[in-house]
């Protein structure tokens, strides 16, 4: 594609960087911004340059803030002695939209992944450990992807609370509300067979 | 969705005012620009707020251009007795993309369309009716939609140039390469018939 205009071009290069956004796209987003007055434009801009220089990460859970403490950590309505430990920061946004959880989370950052280089060292673990040391934790629930990262990443970080007075558990992994047995893969039936609840505890 | 930074939010709801962008897809984008570096990020956002200061449309055939005329007018390899009449921008850039044009364009901005008060006011003509008059221009390719906003145009237009000895064409309207008799609209089917040319007129 030939542009008249570098200056198009290097915005054009620029939106062609965001995930799901190819040539194409990045164009008609380009053209639509040039459509648009010089301060909304300069308001987009300066938007997205605010969110990364101010920015913060919750010293208490890496969860990303406007301040020190995100407003979840801050908020006294929510049980702080539960902690939903998650990946990433997207885990803690859909999460959140279920509104159907009233602890707090922790954001590990990532998971122990040896392939990718990533070890115990570069995710936020030891904020966890003294999280649980100091704050009277009552529990932790793993909410990680259910695959072998995942999978390694709770035997790592439950070894090292074992010596604490803290439930783990980790979200129910299984058939999909609405899923068909039928097409569902092997693993999953069997480890949701093995795995399997008395009625009456099942929550409906 | 409930953010926890209304940093975050803000850029959330800048990427969602762009086109094909939702909420989701603004979020995965905000969260990618999040991962990169200062520099990466402030460059993204200068990019944007640059082009939309800096850059100018040009004086001769209302494309954009980083300078007072654009690349194609300054051109002195192209033909510039041939003008090409668009609508927008983006019909430079996809006609430029064939590599089959040689003369230069001419974009309206728009096309005459009273539905959406859009009258021949709004539109470059006056700018198009003078390169005609001073720069002997041979030959004008309307290359507008073939809808009746585009139609009205040209007949707007070619009313206006009927005065000036200077050919004016239409680029071809009717089936598609690769597309079927079938499967075509009657309109096409019916008005590529009424323009049949001469076997040895047609460019294969």
């Amino acid at each position: 594609m030939q542009l008249s205009s570098s200056l198009l071009e290097n915005a054009v290069q620029a939106f062609a960087t965001l995930p799901g956004v190819g040539k194409k796209s990045a164009l008609r987003m380009a053209l639509h911004l040039l459509k648009q007055s010089n301060e909304d434009v300069q308001l987009f801009a300066n938007s997205i340059a605010t969110m990364k220089k101010e920015i913060q990460f919750c010293r208490k859970c890496n969860n990303i803030s406007d301040d020190a403490l995100c407003t979840i950590c801050k908020n006294k309505l929510r049980q702080q002695q539960t902690i939903c430990v998650v990946e990433s920061i997207k885990d803690v946004i859909t999460i959140e939209s279920t509104q159907q959880y009233n602890g707090v989370y922790h954001v590990l950052g990532g998971v122990i992944s040896p392939l990718d280089g990533v070890g115990p060292d570069q995710l936020f673990i030891d904020g966890l450990i003294s999280r649980v040391q100091n704050d009277a934790i009552e529990e932790i629930i793993f909410a990680l992807n259910p695959n072998i990262q995942g999978d390694t990443t709770i035997y790592y970080i439950q070894k090292k609370l074992q010596n604490f007075n803290c439930k783990i558990t980790t979200i129910a992994r299984g058939i999909a509300f609405g899923g068909e047995l039928e097409y569902a893969d092997e693993m999953t039936l069997a480890k949701s067979l093995a795995n399997r609840l008395p009625i009456n505890t099942y929550v409906q």
